[in-house]
This record gives structure tokens, sequence and C-alpha cells, in this order.
């Protein structure tokens, strides 16, 4: 077992860190006392280009342009979205639409693919692990249908999706590019090949991966796949969700929820619906305005920090929090709980304990350090390269380590509380 | 006919005007020559209090409080909802939700509901006035579970709602409040009982009326309702829409969108979905914080300035802009197209006249008046009582007159541009 890293040693690769300057990008809370922030996986930072953003879209474009900004805001969903799928999809233009939540966008296009779905493809494969949303979704979806749900193991590969989909007989296949419970990254040109073999479209949900992880949807020619912004896109709370078609596929499919924003000619408002062509006919009602300015804000400073060097960040953090977590927490009864290879790990670090919420409470309430929780046992550690740095993830482990082995979690109560 | 109503009467309206404070806490353009705003039933003006919430929850809240914030959050759709209902809808608490957009709300519901209906309930009925959104949504559910849309005549009334579900073959009535185009005020009380009389299910899209008519949804025993918030509610441009439905009624319903925010018990993520009890089942994916908020203030200046003396200023300049085009633009080949009757009029007055595009870009372009247009001959001005002067709707058709009588509209194109 290696020693484990030193502060010192963190310190030095901030200061040589290039995507240090980032940092200043954000919103921060000045005290040198103020909570370490590994939280960034579950609601990301507000960027200060995007508070700048919000007034002027609230303040200028509605309080004073009123109705007439509707003429820069028609388009700004695929606007937007083009965006967001060139620096963080590898997806060409015209693919990408944002808005709807992640629900009822995943709600949107399973449904659309299973409902031309061919005769004899009875059943929709997702793993066990999946977010729950998404397993909610496809529950649903396969009750109406009459599907089977087919669940497979947790963080599968390529082999176990070829043999979940050998017979033919799925209609679709849904899993997270990142886990978010492992923090494992899954194979996703693999996986998509391997669907492939048997002609089974692969709807991927990359809500843990964009804006992380470089992602090559048309390289990997992916068919379908949804995301979230309010976590590494940081696009604050709540902010408006992605969808990807594939262009050649975008025709042969509906969405299942007939709105205004979806219809070939809007305006017109004539008697009967018909999709718009392209990636248009997946809206549905009137876009949220503020909330797409601010997933265009937290995909330029994405872009312009380039999401190769994110990556490298990312992963060299999490190199050194599993390091440190070797050294120092697993005497303490942790255990890493997510994947060592690079390529099969995305942007978050889980640790396994059996105290894990009562050592979460602990560390908010004590120790200045925001990390998350999730059911059973696991404490998150999400690593965002551009506000993140070396030395907040040293002392977010250092802090863990001695709430763990003073006990000091002791005196938190193990009934859970509703959000964490 | 009485002679056209003076400017000098008009001024005289606004200076005893008991609501007149009100339009100072709006963001107003301090220009004297600033346009007339005559299209806030299209996008409402922006509150000042919502500016400064609306820093404060992104500047603050998310910015500062980051994900700890979630605490105050997490139940923020029910809360505004509660809210909305009580003060704008007369519902009591448990049975409105705020969150997604009208198009996905009228899906989730209107779906609910043809999922449930006994067999040999083989249609659903609009009328064929009602807004696009709706009639696409319905129409994309009657051809998915098989039934007939049954179309009866614009404004339908009490017994023309009697005799097309009187067969009892109706799995659900689906109209606007107010209509979009004609202004018309239909007779929810009397519409939801002639329905109730075959237990026919009524859903009524309040986007119209939210906000400028007293809605009693308890005391008229509606079953269903969806509305929008970026008219009369004033949370801007694509803020999050509302459901409601009627408490006795909500066990029975499910969603047929499944997601983790509509679950039993959230963040235990467990394996099956269990849809929660009461009103937040039906909500979907993660709410969308700061148009929750933009709603909240929306709503808390309504309700301040009080929804009776509000219908009572609207009403008043409705009479006051018909009794003007009844003397100055009937001449000149103007028609009103709305219900003169209080009890039929929503908060909007649409005058029908063949160059009606061309006149509505004249207005906007030349004579510094923001009405909206409509297909195919509609010039629509709305009013909103909250800020709308006497003295703005007299200004705003004396210079209609005026742009008509000159033909000031025949230099601009008769071909429609996208947004109007």
């Amino acid at each position: 077992m290696p020693p484990a890293p030193s502060r010192a040693e963190a310190e030095e690769r901030d200061r040589v860190d290039a995507l240090a300057p980032f940092r200043e990008r954000f919103v921060l809370d000045p005290d040198p006392g103020a909570p370490i922030y590994v939280d960034g996986n579950s609601l990301g930072r507000l960027p200060r280009s995007t508070a700048t953003r919000l007034r002027e879209v609230v303040e200028e474009e509605w309080g004073r342009g009123l109705v007439g900004s509707w003429g820069q805001w028609i388009d700004l969903a695929v606007a937007v979205g083009d965006r967001l799928g060139r620096a963080l999809l590898g997806a060409a233009e015209g693919q990408v639409l944002v808005g709807d939540s992640t629900t009822v966008n995943l709600y949107k296009l399973a449904t659309a693919v299973v409902d031309v779905a061919p005769a004899g493809r009875t059943a929709v494969v997702t793993d066990a692990a999946n977010f729950p949303t998404d397993r909610f979704v496809l529950q649903g979806i396969a009750e109406r249908h009459g599907l089977e749900l087919r669940m497979i193991d947790d963080d599968p590969d390529a082999d176990q999706v070829a043999a979940a989909t050998r017979a033919g007989d799925v209609a679709l296949v849904c899993l997270s590019h990142v886990a978010y419970r492992s923090g494992a990254l899954l194979d996703l040109r693999g996986i998509t090949d391997a669907a492939r073999v048997t002609d089974t479209p692969a709807l991927w949900d990359l809500s843990h991966s964009v804006g992380a992880v470089p992602i090559g949807l048309d390289d990997a020619g992916v068919d379908l796949a949804v995301g979230c912004t309010y976590k590494y896109v940081n696009a604050g709370p709540g902010a408006p969700a992605f969808l990807f078609v594939r262009r050649g596929l975008q025709e042969r499919l509906r969405s299942p929820i007939w709105g205004w924003f979806g219809a070939a000619d809007q305006f017109a408002m004539g008697p009967e619906y018909e999709p718009a062509p392209g990636i248009g006919r997946f809206a549905a009602g009137t876009p949220p305005i503020p909330g797409l300015a601010a997933v265009d804000e937290g995909t330029c400073l994405l872009e312009e920090a380039g999401l190769a060097r994110l990556r490298d960040k990312s992963l060299a953090i999490g190199d050194q929090v599993i390091a440190h977590a070797d050294a120092v927490l697993a005497p303490l009864g942790f255990e890493v709980a997510t994947p060592r290879l690079h390529d099969r790990r995305g942007s978050h670090v889980s640790l396994r304990h059996p105290e894990a919420w009562r050592l979460c409470q602990a560390l908010v309430a004590e120790l200045g350090v925001v990390p998350d929780f999730r059911e059973p046992d696991l404490v998150r550690i999400g690593i965002t390269p551009l506000y993140l740095r070396f030395v907040d993830a040293w002392d977010a482990i250092d802090r863990l380590r001695l709430v763990a082995d003073e006990r000091r979690y002791e005196r938190f109560p193990v009934e859970r509380s509703r959000v964490t």
C-alpha cells in the first residue's frame, strides 16, 4: 500500500493546475472557513456569468423587452441544445433539445421508441442500480405497453447487454452512462454496439456524466440520450434537462405528448397536429427561458475550460481521493465502491461504510464538508474540476477520517431525514 | 350608439382607482413615450418583488446555500400550489401542484382520466376553438387510446356540453375557461354540472383566466384543471404551470409519467414505484426552483390586490374598450369579437378586422402599442388590471383608430412572421 498523499502534494498540484483560475468564475464564500463542497455532482455551483445572465434575462429581456423578446427566445431550446451537443456530447447540430425534466424527456423518448417497436420486441432492459426515476419511468411504460421490464445486474458491460438482448426480443435498452451510486462509467460505445447487433435501440441517461466526461454520441452511433443540467453543467436547481435523438431516427419517432411547441407550424394554430421536422418535434409546452439561459452559460464555461482538461483533472483528483481513502479510511472500515480504472470511473468517488448516513450528517454539521449520502451505506465525494481543488478533496477525506476515527458521528440520529 | 368615452374620463377613472398603486410594483419603462403594453395576457410584466426574489433564490439560496437549500425547496411545488389554489383558484390545500408546462400537465391529467374510464366511454370532448396545445394533446391521447375526439362548437354553453355527453359515452370533457381567441368566459359551474349528470369528468384549462377571473374550483365541484402562470400571474417566460386534482379523485388517478418526485418515498430510492399519497403523485422530475419562486411572488401580488377588485377593474376597462371600439373602430371595419356580458367575458377584448396582422405590426413598429395578433383576423387587447390604466387602454384604441383610419398598416408585409 503506498503512503497517503500529503496535503503539501495537493497544494503543489493546485499551484500548477491550468484550470485553477476557473474557480474564480463561480460564486464562492470568501470565508476561509467556508464549507468544502464535494456535492457538485448533485447540485453544481453558481457561475458568476450565470448570475449576470439571469439578471439580464429577467430584468432586461423579460422586464423591459416583454413579449417582444420572444423574437430572441423562440429558438433558444434548439440553439442551446446545439451548443450543449457540440461542446459536451459530441453531437452535431439539430439533434439536441433543452427543456422539460430528465424524467419527462426519458418518458417521451422511451415511449416514442416502444411505440414503433417491431412485433416480438416485448422487453425493456435496464439495470437494477439505475437511478430511481429511470427505473420508475421504464416500469410505468412497461406496465402500460404490456412489456417485461428486464433487470440486469448493476453496472453492466457490453457482454451482459449482448446477453440480455441476444434473443432479439428487446424494444429498448436504457442505462445510465455513469451510475449514481457506484460512480462506475459504463462502456457507452461497446454497449451501444452490443445492442445494435440485434437492432436494439439504446437510450442513455447522461445525467451523471455530462459536463464531466467527454461523450462522443455521434462517434459511438448512439440513438437516444437524455440528461440533466444541474450537476456538472451548473445550471441551477431544477434547471431544464436535454434530450438527444440521432438525426436519422428523428422522423421515425413521435413524442407521445403532442404540444404546440412541437408542432410543424406553431403559430398557424391549425386544426390538426403535425409534428415539426427534426428535433423540435420532441418539444411540448412553452420553454423555460431563464432556465435555458442558465444551461447556455454553464455550457459555455465548460466549453471554455475544455472537457479533455476537465476530465484529466477529475481523474487526478479521483486518484488522490482513492489513494487517500486506501491509506487512511480503509483501516476505519471504509471501502472504495467506485471502479479504480480510469476508463471505468465517472466523476465521483463513493465510499462505503455502515455508518455512512451519520458520517455525512456529522461532516455537514461539524466538519464543514458537504458530501452526499446514498442509501444504504455510501458517502459520495463529487469531483467538479471547474471549482474543486486538490486540497479541498484532501481536506474532505482527512475530515472524514477524523469524524470516523473519533466516532463523532455517534451522536447523530440513525433516522433518515427526507433530503440529504 | 353612445358617444366614445373621452380621454378625460379615463384619466378620472385612473385618479380614483384604488388599484392604481399596484402599477408601481412592476418594472416599468420610465420614459413617458414608452410603449403601451396590452399584451399582458400573453406575457405578464415583471413584478419588482419577483426580480428581488429571483436574485435571492439564484444568488443566495443556490449560490451560497447550495445543496443545503433543498431543505427549503423540497416541498415548494406543493406550498406554492397551496397558495395559488387558495388565492386564485378557490381550492383548499393539497389539491394544486406547480411544475412542468401546461402541455405536460394536461397530458398527465387527461391520460390519467382516460386510463380509468369505464368501458363504453369512447370519446373525448373539446371545442374546435380550444387552444392548439390542448387540442393537440387531446388528439394524441385520443389516437393512442383509440378514442373519438368529439369537437363541439366554439365557446360552448352548458346545454351544448349536456348534449355532447348525454349518451354517457364520454371519458373526458376538456375546455378552456376563457377562450384565447374570442375572450369568451365559459360557464365553469354550469358545464361541470352538465357533464356530471352522466358522471363525465371535466378538465379545465385556466390559462387565460387564472389571476384575472375569480375561480371557485371547490365551490363548483371541479374535478381537474391545469393552467399557466406567465400571463396574469406574471411569473415570466416559460414559468412552470400548475395542475389541480380534486382531493376525492386523487387516489383513483395515476400520472402516466412515473417519476421520482411523484414517488411515495422519494429518497428511499426503492426498487418499485409507488405513487405518493395526495397531489404529489402528479409530480415527475426535479422541480424548477427559480420558476416556483416567481409563481409564488406573482400569486402574492394578486392576493394582496384581491381578485374581486381586479375583476371589477378588468371589466370596467373592458367596457371602456368595447364602447370606444363601437364608437370609433366599428366605422373603420372592426367588429368586437368578445362577448359583451360581464359574466361571459374574460380579461381580453378581441377586435376582428381583415387587416389585423398588418394593423398589429404597425401598432408595434410606429404607434408604441403592443397588442397581439391571433389568426386569422384578431387584434387582442389584454386587460391586466394590476398595471394597465384606463388611459392606456384609451390610448391603445385611439392609436388603433389612427393606424386604421390613415391606412398606415399598408406598407407592412402580409406575410406572417413566426412570432407575434
